[in-house]
């Protein structure tokens, strides 16, 4: 697809170095934020020295989002609803992908958190009026990302949201993240089963020793990134 | 796997009567539940005449749940909580698998639905507290699982539960449906993440025109059918 301009707000966390990691590989600039502009400077000049002559900054996570026309949101969920207020003005007028897992875990594992909005992709749209929200990238494995042999082009990347155009661009971002396919999975109140979904593979990546990842069956050779919003 | 004899509840609707199909098919004997017992043996009649020789009867669901080892719940889940409370008694000391959805639809499309136990499978644990419940089956579509051509192979089944022995007889049964891979996914807490998740097929399915299912990427063959419950 075209290349752009992507904000990983939470760059420096392993999810948002992944996806900045192969994003930057595929030739779009990134910027990476972090509440620390120099921890983000660090980890964009760590990532520079991996991807020879690939634009990779460094900035606050509100530069960042102010700097970009596509903004990632690869933070945890704690905390996530004051880090997207505090934005908020940046994202106006954004398409805005969220990949955040609202996770807990005691003893017996990981499981889903009851999020007020129903997931924090349709939070981060009710408190970001003016973006234009889509989830994607919830189920990739943070080492598989960030290894250079890892292929993931087996993965499937399910991709919810509301606009069409926007949900478009990034299904174009999930092929070049992933080499492999995007799937539209529907409407953004889906993020509802996408995000904790993510507690099912980590529960299978503990019993079988592994970095799971999801595949829709069904879907013919014909059908990849094909948007019917 | 060893064969057993299994009450399909609920096994005049489609998911049932697919399910009755492929376990009635690899050797199981089947006994069809349902409201009324003359519908429960005119569809068993039905599945007699497809597969030749197989045994399968059909019965009120209290007498088919009452007749079988391990009762297998297809049901809607409107009306779910009246069900199983009407069949506690005769599911005690049995192993009960739920592939009970609670889905909603509205003109948005479908939509997991607030269950207050938090998921079909762990309600059903609640109400019948000496059964042993163990989730699976939620994801293979119906009209594929009584396609005698249909090749499911390829398709995970993830199987839920906190009982290993019951774990390891679904996984078992799991595979004799699909003749593929069961997978492990953990608690059976984790039925809400597996149940909502077929609203995403259902999507999918309308936006590309297929009849979609799971499978999840990262398991080698080796680990095919282990339980580390």
């Amino acid at each position: 697809m075209s290349l752009t301009r992507i904000a990983v707000i939470g760059g420096t966390g392993p999810q948002g170095r992944g996806l900045a990691y192969r994003l930057a590989h595929a030739g779009h600039a990134i910027v990476l934020g972090s509440r620390d502009a120099a921890r983000a400077e660090a980890a964009a000049a760590e990532l520079r020295q991996q991807l020879d002559g690939a634009e990779i900054s460094g900035a606050s996570n509100l530069d960042a989002a102010a700097s970009a026309p596509v903004v990632l949101l690869a933070v945890p969920y704690d905390g996530h609803t004051e880090l997207v207020t505090s934005l908020a003005g940046a994202l106006a007028g954004k398409v805005v992908i969220s990949c955040v897992n609202p996770l807990g875990f005691d003893k017996l594992g990981p499981f889903g958190l009851d999020v007020p909005a129903g997931s924090a992709a349709e939070e981060a749209a009710a408190i970001a009026g003016d973006a234009t929200l889509v989830g994607a990238f919830h189920h990739l494995s943070a080492p598989l990302l960030l290894d250079p042999e890892a292929d993931l082009s087996h993965e499937d990347v399910l991709v919810c949201g509301d606009d069409r155009a926007a949900k478009e661009l990034v299904m174009g971002l999930a092929a070049d993240v992933t080499g492999g396919r995007a799937v539209d999975a529907g409407r953004l109140r889906l993020a509802r089963q996408l995000e904790p979904l993510t507690a099912v593979l980590i529960s299978v990546n503990k019993r079988y020793k592994t970095r799971s990842g999801v595949a829709i069956t069904g879907l013919t050779q014909a059908s990849q990134g094909r948007v019917l919003a």
